[in-house]
Protein backbone atom coordinates (compact mmCIF):
# COMPACT_ATOMS: atom_id res chain seq x y z
CA UNK A 1 0.00 0.00 0.00
CA UNK A 2 0.96 3.51 -0.52
CA UNK A 3 1.20 4.61 2.93
CA UNK A 4 2.11 8.21 3.69
CA UNK A 5 5.46 6.91 4.85
CA UNK A 6 6.35 5.29 1.96
CA UNK A 7 5.94 8.06 -0.02
CA UNK A 8 7.98 9.81 2.77
CA UNK A 9 10.77 6.99 1.73
CA UNK A 10 10.30 7.40 -2.02
CA UNK A 11 10.77 10.74 -1.45
CA UNK A 12 13.86 10.13 0.49
CA UNK A 13 15.74 8.29 -2.31
CA UNK A 14 16.80 11.03 -4.24
CA UNK A 15 19.61 11.75 -1.33
CA UNK A 16 22.65 9.66 -1.39
CA UNK A 17 22.85 9.35 2.13
CA UNK A 18 19.53 7.54 2.54
CA UNK A 19 20.11 5.51 -0.70
CA UNK A 20 23.07 4.29 0.96
CA UNK A 21 22.03 3.47 4.35
CA UNK A 22 19.00 2.03 3.04
CA UNK A 23 20.37 0.26 0.33
CA UNK A 24 17.81 0.72 -1.93
CA UNK A 25 17.22 3.13 -5.00
CA UNK A 26 14.21 3.92 -7.53
CA UNK A 27 13.68 2.94 -10.74
CA UNK A 28 11.16 4.63 -13.06
CA UNK A 29 9.02 4.69 -16.50
CA UNK A 30 7.91 1.43 -18.48
CA UNK A 31 11.36 0.53 -20.61
CA UNK A 32 13.38 1.09 -17.23
CA UNK A 33 11.06 -1.25 -15.19
CA UNK A 34 10.99 -3.95 -18.00
CA UNK A 35 15.36 -3.84 -18.26
CA UNK A 36 15.05 -4.10 -13.82
CA UNK A 37 12.25 -6.63 -14.23
CA UNK A 38 14.88 -8.42 -16.90
CA UNK A 39 17.74 -7.96 -14.89
CA UNK A 40 19.69 -10.11 -11.66
CA UNK A 41 18.99 -6.97 -9.73
CA UNK A 42 16.06 -7.71 -6.73
CA UNK A 43 13.36 -5.90 -6.53
CA UNK A 44 11.54 -4.74 -3.21
CA UNK A 45 8.28 -3.08 -4.52
CA UNK A 46 6.72 -1.34 -7.29
CA UNK A 47 3.96 1.12 -7.64
CA UNK A 48 2.39 1.60 -10.95
CA UNK A 49 -0.62 2.78 -12.79
CA UNK A 50 -3.54 -0.40 -13.42
CA UNK A 51 -3.48 -0.24 -16.58
CA UNK A 52 -0.09 -0.82 -16.60
CA UNK A 53 -0.20 -3.41 -13.99
CA UNK A 54 -2.83 -5.34 -16.58
CA UNK A 55 -0.87 -4.97 -19.39
CA UNK A 56 2.49 -6.41 -17.49
CA UNK A 57 1.39 -10.12 -16.99
CA UNK A 58 3.77 -10.11 -14.54
CA UNK A 59 4.11 -13.96 -12.84
CA UNK A 60 7.13 -13.40 -9.96
CA UNK A 61 6.94 -12.40 -6.57
CA UNK A 62 7.69 -8.68 -6.24
CA UNK A 63 4.40 -6.67 -4.85
CA UNK A 64 2.88 -4.72 -7.33
CA UNK A 65 1.08 -1.44 -5.65
CA UNK A 66 -2.01 -0.11 -7.94
CA UNK A 67 -1.59 3.53 -7.91
CA UNK A 68 -3.37 6.78 -9.44
CA UNK A 69 -2.01 9.17 -11.64
CA UNK A 70 -1.71 11.76 -8.45
CA UNK A 71 -0.28 9.49 -6.64
CA UNK A 72 2.41 8.65 -9.07
CA UNK A 73 2.91 12.07 -9.64
CA UNK A 74 3.55 12.66 -6.05
CA UNK A 75 6.76 9.57 -5.60
CA UNK A 76 8.15 10.16 -9.24
CA UNK A 77 11.58 12.21 -9.44
CA UNK A 78 10.63 13.22 -12.98
CA UNK A 79 8.79 15.90 -14.71
CA UNK A 80 6.96 13.74 -16.96
CA UNK A 81 5.96 10.30 -15.04
CA UNK A 82 5.74 7.21 -16.74
CA UNK A 83 3.27 4.79 -15.18
CA UNK A 84 5.63 3.33 -13.40
CA UNK A 85 8.43 3.72 -10.15
CA UNK A 86 10.05 0.96 -8.84
CA UNK A 87 12.31 0.13 -6.02
CA UNK A 88 14.98 -1.81 -6.25
CA UNK A 89 18.14 -2.96 -3.61
CA UNK A 90 21.89 -1.85 -4.50
CA UNK A 91 23.72 -4.82 -4.93
CA UNK A 92 26.87 -5.68 -2.75
CA UNK A 93 30.03 -5.68 -4.16
CA UNK A 94 33.00 -6.00 -2.29
CA UNK A 95 35.46 -3.47 -1.65
CA UNK A 96 37.96 -4.38 -2.78
CA UNK A 97 37.88 -3.91 -6.65
CA UNK A 98 38.86 -7.26 -8.80
CA UNK A 99 40.97 -6.61 -12.08
CA UNK A 100 39.33 -7.84 -15.58
CA UNK A 101 41.01 -9.31 -18.28
CA UNK A 102 39.72 -6.87 -21.63
CA UNK A 103 38.82 -3.30 -21.48
CA UNK A 104 37.52 -1.68 -18.10
CA UNK A 105 36.76 2.05 -17.52
CA UNK A 106 37.89 4.07 -14.66
CA UNK A 107 36.37 7.38 -13.93
CA UNK A 108 37.79 10.39 -11.76
CA UNK A 109 35.29 12.46 -9.99
CA UNK A 110 33.03 12.61 -12.48
CA UNK A 111 30.34 14.74 -11.48
CA UNK A 112 27.59 15.32 -14.40
CA UNK A 113 24.56 12.72 -13.58
CA UNK A 114 24.01 12.52 -17.24
CA UNK A 115 27.80 12.24 -18.06
CA UNK A 116 28.03 8.96 -15.94
CA UNK A 117 24.94 7.86 -17.17
CA UNK A 118 25.97 8.18 -20.64
CA UNK A 119 29.53 6.96 -19.76
CA UNK A 120 27.79 3.63 -18.59
CA UNK A 121 25.54 3.23 -21.35
CA UNK A 122 27.91 3.77 -23.99
CA UNK A 123 29.89 1.13 -22.03
CA UNK A 124 27.34 -1.19 -22.59
CA UNK A 125 27.34 -0.88 -26.19
CA UNK A 126 30.88 -1.61 -26.51
CA UNK A 127 30.60 -4.67 -24.23
CA UNK A 128 32.55 -3.04 -21.69
CA UNK A 129 31.48 -4.95 -18.11
CA UNK A 130 33.59 -2.71 -15.25
CA UNK A 131 33.12 0.91 -14.73
CA UNK A 132 35.35 1.90 -11.62
CA UNK A 133 34.44 5.29 -9.94
CA UNK A 134 36.19 7.06 -7.43
CA UNK A 135 34.63 7.67 -4.47
CA UNK A 136 33.89 11.29 -5.23
CA UNK A 137 32.08 10.27 -8.53
CA UNK A 138 28.60 11.00 -8.21
CA UNK A 139 26.38 8.48 -7.29
CA UNK A 140 25.24 6.13 -9.74
CA UNK A 141 21.83 5.39 -8.09
CA UNK A 142 21.11 8.70 -8.54
CA UNK A 143 17.78 8.89 -10.14
CA UNK A 144 19.40 11.44 -12.82
CA UNK A 145 22.07 8.82 -14.07
CA UNK A 146 20.04 5.65 -13.46
CA UNK A 147 17.44 7.19 -16.54
CA UNK A 148 20.53 8.31 -18.68
CA UNK A 149 21.79 4.99 -18.20
CA UNK A 150 18.45 3.57 -20.21
CA UNK A 151 18.99 0.09 -18.90
CA UNK A 152 22.26 -0.26 -18.99
CA UNK A 153 23.09 0.48 -15.43
CA UNK A 154 21.59 -3.30 -14.94
CA UNK A 155 24.00 -4.61 -17.49
CA UNK A 156 27.70 -2.84 -16.35
CA UNK A 157 29.17 -3.46 -12.91
CA UNK A 158 29.76 -0.23 -11.79
CA UNK A 159 31.77 0.34 -8.54
CA UNK A 160 33.37 2.76 -6.00
CA UNK A 161 36.88 2.13 -5.23
CA UNK A 162 40.12 3.64 -4.17
CA UNK A 163 41.39 4.54 -7.95
CA UNK A 164 45.82 4.87 -7.19
CA UNK A 165 45.21 1.44 -5.27
CA UNK A 166 43.63 0.22 -8.83
CA UNK A 167 45.94 1.43 -10.63
CA UNK A 168 48.79 -0.80 -8.91
CA UNK A 169 47.01 -3.83 -8.70
CA UNK A 170 46.17 -3.33 -12.31
CA UNK A 171 50.07 -2.78 -13.19
CA UNK A 172 50.59 -5.77 -11.65
CA UNK A 173 48.33 -8.19 -13.72
CA UNK A 174 49.80 -6.99 -16.75
CA UNK A 175 46.91 -4.95 -17.38
CA UNK A 176 47.99 -1.14 -18.99
CA UNK A 177 46.77 2.06 -17.81
CA UNK A 178 45.46 4.77 -20.26
CA UNK A 179 44.90 8.42 -19.20
CA UNK A 180 43.41 11.17 -21.22
CA UNK A 181 45.52 14.28 -21.40
CA UNK A 182 45.04 17.45 -23.73
CA UNK A 183 48.62 17.11 -24.09
CA UNK A 184 48.87 13.09 -24.53
CA UNK A 185 50.20 11.23 -27.33
CA UNK A 186 47.74 10.87 -29.82
CA UNK A 187 44.82 7.96 -29.90
CA UNK A 188 45.81 7.20 -32.94
CA UNK A 189 49.71 6.91 -32.87
CA UNK A 190 49.51 4.58 -30.07
CA UNK A 191 49.39 0.74 -29.45
CA UNK A 192 46.42 0.13 -27.79
CA UNK A 193 46.29 -2.84 -25.44
CA UNK A 194 43.61 -5.29 -25.17
CA UNK A 195 43.90 -5.70 -21.28
CA UNK A 196 43.37 -2.28 -20.77
CA UNK A 197 41.61 0.63 -18.15
CA UNK A 198 41.11 3.71 -19.84
CA UNK A 199 40.97 6.75 -17.36
CA UNK A 200 38.98 9.61 -17.27
CA UNK A 201 39.06 12.70 -15.11
CA UNK A 202 36.37 15.41 -14.22
CA UNK A 203 34.76 17.51 -16.24
CA UNK A 204 36.74 20.90 -15.30
CA UNK A 205 39.91 19.54 -13.76
CA UNK A 206 40.49 16.75 -15.75
CA UNK A 207 42.85 14.00 -14.00
CA UNK A 208 44.58 14.65 -10.79
CA UNK A 209 48.35 14.38 -11.25
CA UNK A 210 49.16 12.18 -8.91
CA UNK A 211 46.87 9.79 -10.94
CA UNK A 212 47.72 10.65 -14.16
CA UNK A 213 51.87 9.85 -12.84
CA UNK A 214 50.56 6.14 -12.75
CA UNK A 215 49.73 5.81 -16.03
CA UNK A 216 50.91 3.45 -18.71
CA UNK A 217 50.52 5.98 -21.33
CA UNK A 218 48.46 9.03 -21.84
CA UNK A 219 46.33 9.64 -24.76
CA UNK A 220 44.43 12.47 -26.38
CA UNK A 221 41.87 12.80 -29.28
CA UNK A 222 43.35 15.13 -32.12
CA UNK A 223 41.24 18.25 -32.50
CA UNK A 224 40.87 19.76 -36.14
CA UNK A 225 39.98 23.05 -35.10
CA UNK A 226 41.62 25.76 -36.85
CA UNK A 227 43.69 28.27 -33.82
CA UNK A 228 41.36 31.04 -34.49
CA UNK A 229 38.60 28.28 -34.24
CA UNK A 230 40.20 26.39 -31.04
CA UNK A 231 37.79 24.33 -28.85
CA UNK A 232 39.70 24.04 -25.24
CA UNK A 233 38.04 19.86 -24.73
CA UNK A 234 35.40 17.76 -25.59
CA UNK A 235 32.31 17.25 -22.99
CA UNK A 236 34.11 13.64 -20.72
CA UNK A 237 31.02 11.23 -21.71
CA UNK A 238 32.11 12.11 -25.52
CA UNK A 239 35.92 11.78 -25.03
CA UNK A 240 35.40 8.37 -23.16
CA UNK A 241 32.79 7.26 -26.37
CA UNK A 242 35.90 8.27 -29.06
CA UNK A 243 38.28 6.34 -27.23
CA UNK A 244 36.24 3.16 -26.65
CA UNK A 245 35.03 3.11 -30.44
CA UNK A 246 38.85 3.10 -31.24
CA UNK A 247 40.11 0.53 -28.64
CA UNK A 248 37.16 -1.57 -29.83
CA UNK A 249 37.99 -1.32 -33.73
CA UNK A 250 41.19 -1.96 -33.35
CA UNK A 251 41.33 -5.08 -30.70
CA UNK B 1 20.70 50.33 -15.14
CA UNK B 2 18.24 47.01 -14.08
CA UNK B 3 15.04 48.17 -13.81
CA UNK B 4 11.98 45.94 -13.50
CA UNK B 5 11.06 46.29 -17.18
CA UNK B 6 14.63 44.59 -18.05
CA UNK B 7 14.77 42.05 -15.67
CA UNK B 8 10.96 40.86 -16.85
CA UNK B 9 12.66 41.02 -20.07
CA UNK B 10 15.77 38.86 -19.42
CA UNK B 11 13.56 36.81 -17.81
CA UNK B 12 11.41 36.12 -20.70
CA UNK B 13 14.15 35.16 -22.69
CA UNK B 14 14.48 31.23 -21.78
CA UNK B 15 10.78 31.74 -23.95
CA UNK B 16 11.69 30.59 -27.75
CA UNK B 17 9.28 32.48 -28.96
CA UNK B 18 10.49 35.73 -27.21
CA UNK B 19 13.93 35.02 -28.49
CA UNK B 20 12.59 34.97 -32.06
CA UNK B 21 10.65 37.85 -31.55
CA UNK B 22 13.53 40.23 -30.47
CA UNK B 23 16.55 38.35 -32.11
CA UNK B 24 18.05 37.83 -28.45
CA UNK B 25 19.45 35.69 -25.84
CA UNK B 26 20.93 34.92 -22.77
CA UNK B 27 25.21 34.24 -22.01
CA UNK B 28 25.62 33.65 -18.70
CA UNK B 29 28.90 33.23 -16.77
CA UNK B 30 32.23 34.33 -16.76
CA UNK B 31 33.69 31.89 -19.45
CA UNK B 32 30.87 32.08 -21.82
CA UNK B 33 31.09 35.72 -21.54
CA UNK B 34 34.90 36.02 -22.27
CA UNK B 35 34.00 33.59 -25.42
CA UNK B 36 31.18 35.96 -26.27
CA UNK B 37 33.45 39.12 -25.66
CA UNK B 38 35.89 37.53 -28.47
CA UNK B 39 33.23 36.32 -30.52
CA UNK B 40 31.62 38.26 -33.23
CA UNK B 41 28.16 38.31 -31.84
CA UNK B 42 26.52 41.30 -30.74
CA UNK B 43 26.39 42.25 -27.68
CA UNK B 44 23.38 44.58 -26.76
CA UNK B 45 24.09 44.66 -22.62
CA UNK B 46 26.02 42.91 -19.82
CA UNK B 47 25.29 42.73 -16.00
CA UNK B 48 27.45 41.86 -14.17
CA UNK B 49 28.74 41.87 -10.28
CA UNK B 50 31.10 45.19 -9.81
CA UNK B 51 34.26 42.69 -8.97
CA UNK B 52 33.57 40.91 -12.46
CA UNK B 53 33.68 44.56 -14.11
CA UNK B 54 36.78 45.63 -12.56
CA UNK B 55 38.66 42.41 -13.23
CA UNK B 56 37.21 42.46 -16.89
CA UNK B 57 39.79 45.66 -18.18
CA UNK B 58 37.06 45.79 -21.36
CA UNK B 59 37.89 48.49 -23.88
CA UNK B 60 34.99 48.09 -26.02
CA UNK B 61 31.21 49.93 -25.86
CA UNK B 62 28.96 47.29 -25.00
CA UNK B 63 27.10 48.89 -21.87
CA UNK B 64 28.03 46.87 -18.91
CA UNK B 65 25.44 47.51 -15.73
CA UNK B 66 26.82 46.45 -12.09
CA UNK B 67 24.16 44.55 -9.97
CA UNK B 68 24.77 42.87 -6.88
CA UNK B 69 24.51 39.33 -5.85
CA UNK B 70 21.02 39.29 -5.12
CA UNK B 71 20.09 40.61 -8.27
CA UNK B 72 22.35 38.43 -10.05
CA UNK B 73 20.79 35.74 -8.41
CA UNK B 74 17.22 36.93 -9.74
CA UNK B 75 18.18 37.42 -13.78
CA UNK B 76 20.35 34.44 -13.73
CA UNK B 77 19.29 30.63 -15.30
CA UNK B 78 21.77 28.90 -13.66
CA UNK B 79 20.96 27.02 -10.19
CA UNK B 80 24.36 29.21 -9.56
CA UNK B 81 24.65 32.12 -10.75
CA UNK B 82 28.31 32.99 -12.06
CA UNK B 83 29.59 36.53 -11.56
CA UNK B 84 27.89 38.01 -15.27
CA UNK B 85 24.66 37.57 -17.97
CA UNK B 86 24.45 39.35 -20.90
CA UNK B 87 22.37 39.74 -23.63
CA UNK B 88 23.55 39.26 -26.99
CA UNK B 89 21.97 38.97 -30.57
CA UNK B 90 21.03 36.24 -32.67
CA UNK B 91 22.55 36.81 -36.13
CA UNK B 92 21.04 37.30 -38.82
CA UNK B 93 21.48 33.46 -41.69
CA UNK B 94 19.79 33.34 -44.54
CA UNK B 95 16.69 30.76 -44.70
CA UNK B 96 18.56 29.15 -47.71
CA UNK B 97 20.68 26.45 -46.31
CA UNK B 98 24.21 27.06 -48.29
CA UNK B 99 26.24 23.77 -49.12
CA UNK B 100 29.82 23.86 -47.96
CA UNK B 101 32.64 21.69 -49.06
CA UNK B 102 34.11 19.31 -46.27
CA UNK B 103 32.41 17.91 -43.17
CA UNK B 104 29.36 19.20 -41.93
CA UNK B 105 26.12 17.56 -39.47
CA UNK B 106 22.70 17.52 -39.98
CA UNK B 107 20.25 17.44 -37.08
CA UNK B 108 16.59 15.98 -37.28
CA UNK B 109 14.17 16.61 -34.42
CA UNK B 110 16.84 16.24 -31.89
CA UNK B 111 15.46 17.35 -28.35
CA UNK B 112 17.18 17.03 -25.41
CA UNK B 113 19.22 20.52 -24.46
CA UNK B 114 22.47 19.06 -23.46
CA UNK B 115 22.75 16.48 -26.35
CA UNK B 116 22.06 19.28 -28.70
CA UNK B 117 25.18 21.88 -26.91
CA UNK B 118 27.35 18.94 -26.86
CA UNK B 119 26.76 18.01 -30.65
CA UNK B 120 28.09 22.14 -31.76
CA UNK B 121 30.75 21.49 -28.89
CA UNK B 122 31.89 18.23 -30.51
CA UNK B 123 31.69 19.94 -33.62
CA UNK B 124 34.08 22.88 -33.14
CA UNK B 125 36.71 20.65 -31.97
CA UNK B 126 36.61 18.60 -34.95
CA UNK B 127 36.76 21.82 -37.01
CA UNK B 128 33.16 21.19 -38.43
CA UNK B 129 32.07 24.74 -39.34
CA UNK B 130 27.99 24.11 -40.46
CA UNK B 131 25.30 22.10 -38.39
CA UNK B 132 22.07 22.33 -40.00
CA UNK B 133 18.64 21.26 -37.75
CA UNK B 134 15.05 21.08 -38.99
CA UNK B 135 12.83 23.69 -37.64
CA UNK B 136 11.77 20.89 -34.66
CA UNK B 137 15.18 20.84 -33.30
CA UNK B 138 15.58 22.21 -30.02
CA UNK B 139 16.49 25.99 -30.38
CA UNK B 140 20.36 26.38 -30.16
CA UNK B 141 19.48 29.79 -28.13
CA UNK B 142 18.02 27.92 -25.35
CA UNK B 143 19.89 29.03 -22.07
CA UNK B 144 20.72 25.28 -21.33
CA UNK B 145 21.89 24.42 -24.98
CA UNK B 146 24.18 28.08 -24.91
CA UNK B 147 25.73 26.48 -22.26
CA UNK B 148 26.47 23.40 -22.52
CA UNK B 149 28.17 24.07 -25.50
CA UNK B 150 30.53 25.93 -23.68
CA UNK B 151 31.50 28.89 -25.94
CA UNK B 152 31.03 26.17 -29.19
CA UNK B 153 28.09 28.42 -30.27
CA UNK B 154 30.40 31.53 -31.37
CA UNK B 155 32.39 29.06 -33.25
CA UNK B 156 30.07 26.66 -35.06
CA UNK B 157 27.24 27.98 -37.99
CA UNK B 158 23.73 26.63 -36.63
CA UNK B 159 21.23 27.06 -39.22
CA UNK B 160 17.17 25.94 -39.33
CA UNK B 161 15.97 24.51 -42.37
CA UNK B 162 14.28 22.32 -44.13
CA UNK B 163 16.25 19.08 -44.45
CA UNK B 164 14.93 17.36 -47.49
CA UNK B 165 15.48 20.80 -49.61
CA UNK B 166 19.52 20.58 -47.92
CA UNK B 167 19.72 16.85 -48.90
CA UNK B 168 18.47 17.48 -52.18
CA UNK B 169 20.51 20.57 -52.80
CA UNK B 170 23.43 19.00 -51.75
CA UNK B 171 23.37 15.42 -53.92
CA UNK B 172 23.34 17.92 -56.71
CA UNK B 173 26.86 19.73 -55.73
CA UNK B 174 28.41 16.42 -54.90
CA UNK B 175 28.05 15.81 -50.88
CA UNK B 176 27.66 12.72 -49.77
CA UNK B 177 24.71 11.87 -47.15
CA UNK B 178 25.09 9.68 -44.22
CA UNK B 179 22.57 9.03 -42.19
CA UNK B 180 22.49 6.12 -39.23
CA UNK B 181 20.62 3.54 -38.68
CA UNK B 182 20.97 0.22 -36.30
CA UNK B 183 20.95 -1.53 -39.62
CA UNK B 184 23.56 0.36 -41.42
CA UNK B 185 26.84 -0.93 -42.98
CA UNK B 186 29.59 -0.76 -40.16
CA UNK B 187 31.19 2.58 -40.71
CA UNK B 188 34.45 0.72 -40.79
CA UNK B 189 33.51 -0.86 -43.89
CA UNK B 190 32.19 2.23 -45.70
CA UNK B 191 34.43 4.50 -47.51
CA UNK B 192 34.01 8.22 -46.13
CA UNK B 193 33.74 11.12 -48.29
CA UNK B 194 35.44 14.46 -47.57
CA UNK B 195 32.51 16.26 -48.95
CA UNK B 196 29.68 14.99 -46.69
CA UNK B 197 27.01 15.90 -44.36
CA UNK B 198 26.23 13.28 -41.61
CA UNK B 199 22.80 12.89 -40.61
CA UNK B 200 21.65 11.99 -37.32
CA UNK B 201 17.83 11.69 -35.93
CA UNK B 202 15.52 12.02 -32.90
CA UNK B 203 17.14 10.49 -29.54
CA UNK B 204 13.64 8.30 -29.54
CA UNK B 205 13.10 7.33 -32.68
CA UNK B 206 15.80 7.81 -35.02
CA UNK B 207 15.43 9.73 -38.58
CA UNK B 208 12.52 9.89 -40.13
CA UNK B 209 11.88 7.50 -42.85
CA UNK B 210 11.50 9.75 -45.36
CA UNK B 211 14.73 11.54 -45.07
CA UNK B 212 16.20 8.35 -44.52
CA UNK B 213 15.68 7.41 -47.84
CA UNK B 214 17.10 10.16 -49.41
CA UNK B 215 21.03 9.47 -47.43
CA UNK B 216 23.55 7.62 -50.30
CA UNK B 217 24.51 5.57 -47.16
CA UNK B 218 23.54 4.56 -44.21
CA UNK B 219 26.05 4.17 -41.10
CA UNK B 220 26.33 1.90 -38.15
CA UNK B 221 28.59 1.93 -35.00
CA UNK B 222 29.17 -1.66 -34.28
CA UNK B 223 27.96 -2.74 -30.81
CA UNK B 224 29.91 -5.00 -29.16
CA UNK B 225 27.74 -6.25 -26.51
CA UNK B 226 26.82 -9.89 -25.71
CA UNK B 227 24.10 -11.13 -26.74
CA UNK B 228 22.28 -11.42 -22.99
CA UNK B 229 23.88 -7.95 -22.53
CA UNK B 230 21.88 -6.23 -25.48
CA UNK B 231 22.18 -2.42 -25.60
CA UNK B 232 19.45 -0.91 -28.16
CA UNK B 233 21.42 1.87 -28.97
CA UNK B 234 24.00 5.07 -28.07
CA UNK B 235 23.18 8.28 -27.21
CA UNK B 236 22.80 10.55 -30.13
CA UNK B 237 25.71 13.39 -28.79
CA UNK B 238 27.73 9.90 -28.40
CA UNK B 239 26.83 8.63 -32.01
CA UNK B 240 27.44 12.14 -33.51
CA UNK B 241 30.80 12.21 -32.11
CA UNK B 242 32.06 8.31 -32.86
CA UNK B 243 31.49 9.02 -36.41
CA UNK B 244 32.75 12.59 -36.61
CA UNK B 245 36.10 11.20 -35.09
CA UNK B 246 35.74 7.89 -37.40
CA UNK B 247 35.39 11.09 -40.46
CA UNK B 248 38.45 12.71 -39.56
CA UNK B 249 40.28 9.94 -38.51
CA UNK B 250 40.12 8.71 -42.56
CA UNK B 251 39.86 12.48 -44.58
Amino acid sequence: MLTNNKIKLLKSLDQKKVRRELGLFLVEGEKMVKELLESRFEIEEIFALQQYIDELDYKGDVEITAVNQKDLERISMLKTPNKVVAIAKIPQIDDAAKINNGLSIALENVQDPGNLGTIVRTAAWFGIKNVYCSPETVDIYNPKVIQSTMGAIFKVNVQYCDLALLAEKAKKFGVTLYGTRLDGESIYNTDLKKDAIIFMGNESKGMTTKLSQMMSENLKIPSYANADNDMESLNVSIATAIVCAEFRRRN
